[in-house]
């Protein structure tokens, strides 16, 4: 991890001395690209007027997308479960992406792809009619926590005033930026003294929290929430590594009661990979250290993405090591 | 009604005649007056990143705002209750609002006033670092029903695959854009054969539909779901109505089950009034007509538009009656 910290840190210095108009980010709306801060879209478009979309984030870590596949075809699925459409062929859509990410010079990234149902509404009109539209940002890697936080863990509440959106008001495993829930659940953290919050299915189960996924490791065992939830690449990492290093995880209902009783508490997510929590609700969780299992995951995830089973060189095979 | 609405189509007809580049619409952007059309918003607005944002919608109808200060105060309601804030004294902006009704020359409108986080999220900023920002678009007036359609009524379903967001995940009394649950409905209501859908609270009660409250009458007395939805400012209207009419209006929880057994059913909205529902499930409601509190609440609905205690003149009282 450290190894891995310290390159990554080089790259961001040497990315904060570029002057490529690109460095702060880069957008791809409407066929063209543009830095990020100029990037606009139609006040109209019902992504922003019903937050009518679906969106997915991948990463791109040492100039090589990681499980670009995985997150297009979540992409896809999500798109189908709303009556969405990619207004883009997949091949084109990775052609933008490898673009955009050679033209930025980013080294770690983030991509945002964003499809919405368009300027018309799905009210009064015709599915056929609606012509979805696609938007996509890049920027520099994202970490939901600091590297230099990672050492000693985040501080976590179990939301109190808020609890998750319910799968039969808005499917989680569909991605979506209708944040009501988690922006209140962010607000209490805040307020309560910690980073991030653990939302309750309002039955006394945990489900996630914004952005993130919640694992508890108990007696060796990793406990994620089965639903309720996204079901995140990075959850889908754990439950990979996991296996691969012979410990058990396993996806289903977890009580509250658990995460008060457990011996190690992790969250993943694309913007930060594995995250270690070492407070929840003020108390200390595996006396305040990160835990062993929590290493172990973190480790080979980074590792992973090295691996070209799981990445795409932006900059092909050709221009590889320079 | 059939007054109001054959003054109204005139009105609308030289609309439309009319070359005014606003005349399809008008936004207010940055605190610039553009076409509809080509307003923009910045692609980082939290507003379509998070759809952390407050809205209100207002009409004008034959020249005049209805009930402008009740909409400006549920906004700065709902502003207080997410944490933001209207970017503009209240003075000033009704100033805008009269502005771009008066250049759009629209005489029958809708107008959204939309308040977003602005361009930075909640994450990791203080909210007194943050600065929240404002969009205006006022637009030819909507109907959720058509006005010919307001003749014979709508139909409704009561969705079976979608629950209204519960208060505990999303405070329906902060209006929202986030629209998940509602555009399920919509797709059920548009795959059954019906234009509405009512949302229950998935404990068996009614809530609201997309963009309106609901009522049922039974035994001559008005009851509207008291939680779970939005305290809609016509659905004041319908109490105050009620009450100058001697109609018992009653805030409680309504079961599902009395949809099924009342007399009468309409919804009501800014984006069109009070618009009666004569089908439920494929069944009629009140033999399929309209029925007579409906139309009572209605035609006092559309008479209270004129009121100057409820309405503001656009052109002022110098261009009054002109």
């Amino acid at each position: 991890m450290e190894a891995i910290l310290s390159a990554y840190r080089e790259r961001l210095s040497r990315l904060r001395d570029n002057s490529n108009p690109y460095s702060a980010g880069i957008a791809w709306v409407a066929g063209e690209i543009v830095p990020l801060l100029e990037a606009k879209i139609p006040l109209i478009d019902q992504g922003f007027m019903h937050s009518d979309l679906t969106y997915d984030v991948v990463s791109v870590w040492d100039g090589r997308f990681f499980r670009l596949d995985d997150h297009i075809d979540r992409l896809e699925a999500s798109c189908s479960r709303i009556r969405l459409r990619i207004p883009l062929e997949k091949n084109k859509l990775k052609g933008i992406l490898v673009d955009m990410a050679r033209q930025s010079r980013i080294p770690d990234a983030c991509v945002q792809i964003v499809v919405t149902r368009g300027l018309k509404g799905v009210r009064a009109n015709k599915l056929e009619h609606l012509t979805n539209l696609l938007y996509i940002l890049l920027v520099p890697y994202v970490w939901l926590m600091e590297p230099e936080a990672q050492y000693h863990g985040g501080r976590a509440v179990v939301a109190k005033t808020v609890q998750r959106v319910p799968p039969g008001a808005m499917d989680p495993t569909v991605k979506n930026l209708q944040w009501g829930d988690f922006t209140r659940g962010m607000f209490e953290a805040s307020d309560r003294g910690a980073e991030y919050a653990f939302l309750t299915d309002g039955n006394q189960n945990l489900t996630e929290g914004p952005g993130f996924n919640i694992h508890l490791v108990k007696d060796g065992i990793i406990h994620t929430p089965d639903r309720g939830c996204l079901h995140g690449i990075t959850r889908d990492a754990v439950f990979e590594i996991a296996k691969a290093n012979g410990i058990e995880a396993q996806a289903e209902a977890v009580p509250v009661e658990m995460a008060y009783r457990c011996d190690e508490i992790f969250t993943s997510t694309t913007a930060g990979g594995i995250l270690p929590i070492t407070a929840l609700d003020g108390q200390p969780v595996h006396e305040g250290k990160v835990g062993p299992i929590t290493r172990i995951i973190r480790d080979a995830y980074w590792t992973m993405h090295r691996d070209p089973v799981h990445s795409l060189d932006v900059f092909g095979v050709e221009s590889h090591g320079k």
